[in-house]
């Protein structure tokens, strides 16, 4: 059992649980007997190379400062999109000195699949120079696209706030007695699984959102219009949901040459505007009023919206982290196993990081409609346990407050 | 006192409290003794005009689904943009040939600027027939644009959640340690009022949003671009919030070109992509990373983040309505006049719809900092006891409930 200090940090997109997987790990080192000081790396790895650290075990030595960490969104200890060098070059020699210097014999970094990255390729270096060290990866991403666990942390809130928009959505364009259609837009590059979290939106008789589609499936502008046209002879309000990363089967983005080609730093591409493109479209074919909406941000920071079932879960694996650290295991991801639908269980485990790290999960063919526009009872299954439960957030004057940096 | 039925309906465009009010006028006509049925007119004057009816009396005999009625977002008995000709020709001849049918002698309109001309033009052609009728406006719009009162119902509710949603938006677009422009666009065509809202994101020691255009002010494209470079000296992550109606001092939409020339019933141009527009010339400009953000039709139907003070005020001054019109008013709209400021109180009270029909009220100029780029703190003072109070929807199974159709 190693003695010494800790370092965790953040990295990819903020979601709304990932500070509670932060407080989780904090919580997780203050009651450990091996860990003397948690550092906060700010900025994820970036802080790391830079020694940009905060003392968390110092400045959260106050339970009710843990307890609002929880419940704020976005990265606390600020994020970064930084992939590490293929080579074992000297950047990784000066981030274990900084490790040597700090004394740090635990390292945490919560993240999504390119964040894995980065664990593995520490945990392979720290091997590799035989550097006495526990590196543990903590999941978190809104697009659950992490391989081996049952959902990521972050998911059951983003889809919490897509389905409940999305029922206020519906009841507004519904109000007028002529035809429209709206055509929502949710994140998700290439798997559909927030895209999908829509259909949850749907309440009893009411048929809205009428169509949804996935970026796993190519996606035919002229079936889309079709489909419009059949829906509208039943309902003239027509809602629709696609993925921000559908691509027609050439290939290319629907929202292709309707944007600039802006790449962020991870490589992909900046997508925007496909609800825009679509819309564009179907005004001009049907002549109806059509409304483009795009949640953006907002998906991946409302935490007045969050789900208490998310933020427990995120919580708890941040711990399950520090305690799995402190057994000795390293380049392991913690992930969820859902051991029981009814009632809705899961554990708490690890995984080997190799098989995680860049690994893409999709939704699965046999959860989307045969005719590739809505999903199946099996995924709204799968996704209704991680919406439950409504966050304590509290307000103050009106408005919800977070913990200050 | 007139006895006989009532009729009431919505027009325009929703708010997530636009139910509260129908709930209060239901309330009323319910409790009163010379009110016998009260329908509601399915999609404004619309219904009136194709005899589309709902019995409220008899739908809402259940004081439960009148609570539910409360905190549903969106027109329940249906909207519409519908402005009455000029003249008092046949469709006003059969408008009061329906209400003679169903005998109606209370006639409740809940709506904004434009649907006050609906009353003003039915009262004036009540007085000339001699018709014995009592025509009632009751306010309703987020844009906070009408004349004589204080403010109106919805506006609270939508400024609560725009600022909520710009708190939560800022903390996420401030995660990276890269210059970063977020440009979020509110809604209000001509009146700032709901831009102004922006500034009560605004935490102790945080100044996001750094910049706050509104559309009373004539939009520089050049000064704009300055400020952002100015506010970026001292803040990487620079959040700025635009009106989706700002103009250049020629009196073009700063969207204009962008989008496609659609204009509603009411002969409106349907804005959208200021905030695109702009994000595109700051990217070119910097070559930061720059995003755009539209809160879209979020800001006026997230019921489950409605103001409890505009709930309770937009029930009430429904209510107010039906006692008014009981006690022989015809050709008015209930209005609030604030009374006291600390601690907030309103009373309720009547005018001449006249004054009220077609007036825009905007944001006055000292309530706007001498640069044009924010708002002063006697406008927050106005603002903030309209969002007090969180507003107690149910949820089940992880999500809002609202009354079903």
């Amino acid at each position: 059992m190693l003695k010494g200090n800790a370092i965790v940090g953040q990295s990819g997109g903020p979601t709304t649980v990932i500070n509670a997987s932060l407080a989780g790990v904090i919580k997780g080192a203050l009651n450990s007997s091996v860990i003397d000081i948690v550092y906060g790396a700010q900025h994820g790895i970036e802080g790391v190379m830079s020694e940009s650290f905060v003392n968390l075990s110092e400045r959260f030595k106050d339970p009710a400062m843990l307890e609002l960490l929880i419940n704020t969104p976005a990265a606390y200890l600020g994020s970064c999109r930084h992939r590490l060098p293929k080579e074992f070059n000297e950047t990784f020699e000066n981030i274990f000195k900084t490790f040597k210097k700090y004394n740090i014999a635990y390292f945490f970094y919560i993240g999504g699949n390119d964040s894995m990255d980065t664990v593995l390729k520490l945990s392979q270096y720290a091997k590799q120079i035989d550097y006495p060290i526990n590196i543990i990866g903590i999941p978190k991403t809104i697009d659950n696209d992490l391989a081996i666990t049952d959902h990521t942390p972050g998911f059951g809130s983003a889809a919490k706030y897509i389905a409940s928009s999305i029922r206020e959505i519906a009841r507004d364009a519904q109000v007028y007695d002529n035809n429209t259609v709206t055509i929502i837009e949710i994140m998700g590059r290439n798997a559909g699984w927030l895209t999908a979290a829509a259909a949850l939106a749907r309440e009893e008789k009411e048929a809205s959102p009428h169509l949804i589609y996935l970026p796993e499936l190519a996606f035919d502008v002229d079936k889309f219009i079709s489909d419009i046209k059949k829906v509208s002879q039943k309902y003239k309000n027509v809602i629709a949901v696609v993925s921000e990363g559908v691509k027609t089967k050439d290939g290319k983005y629907v929202c292709e040459g309707a944007t600039a080609d802006i790449v962020d730093s991870f490589g992909h591409k900046q997508l925007s505007g496909t609800a825009r493109v679509l819309a564009d479209i179907v005004h001009e074919k049907f002549g109806w009023k059509v409304r483009s909406i795009e949640f953006s941000l907002l998906q991946r920071c409302a935490a007045h919206l969050a789900s208490q079932t998310d933020l427990t879960e995120a919580e708890q694996i941040g711990t399950a982290g520090v305690e799995t650290a402190i057994k000795g295991e390293t380049g392991v991801m913690m992930y969820f196993k859902r051991v029981s639908q009814n009632p809705y269980k899961v554990e708490i485990l690890y995984h080997d990081i190799s098989k995680i790290a860049n690994v893409e999960k999709t939704v699965p063919r046999e959860w989307i409609n045969e005719e590739g526009n809505d999903i199946t009872s099996e995924a709204i299954e799968y996704m209704l346990p991680l919406i439950q439960g409504e966050c304590k957030v509290r307000f103050e004057n009106g408005l919800p407050i977070y913990l200050k940096r």
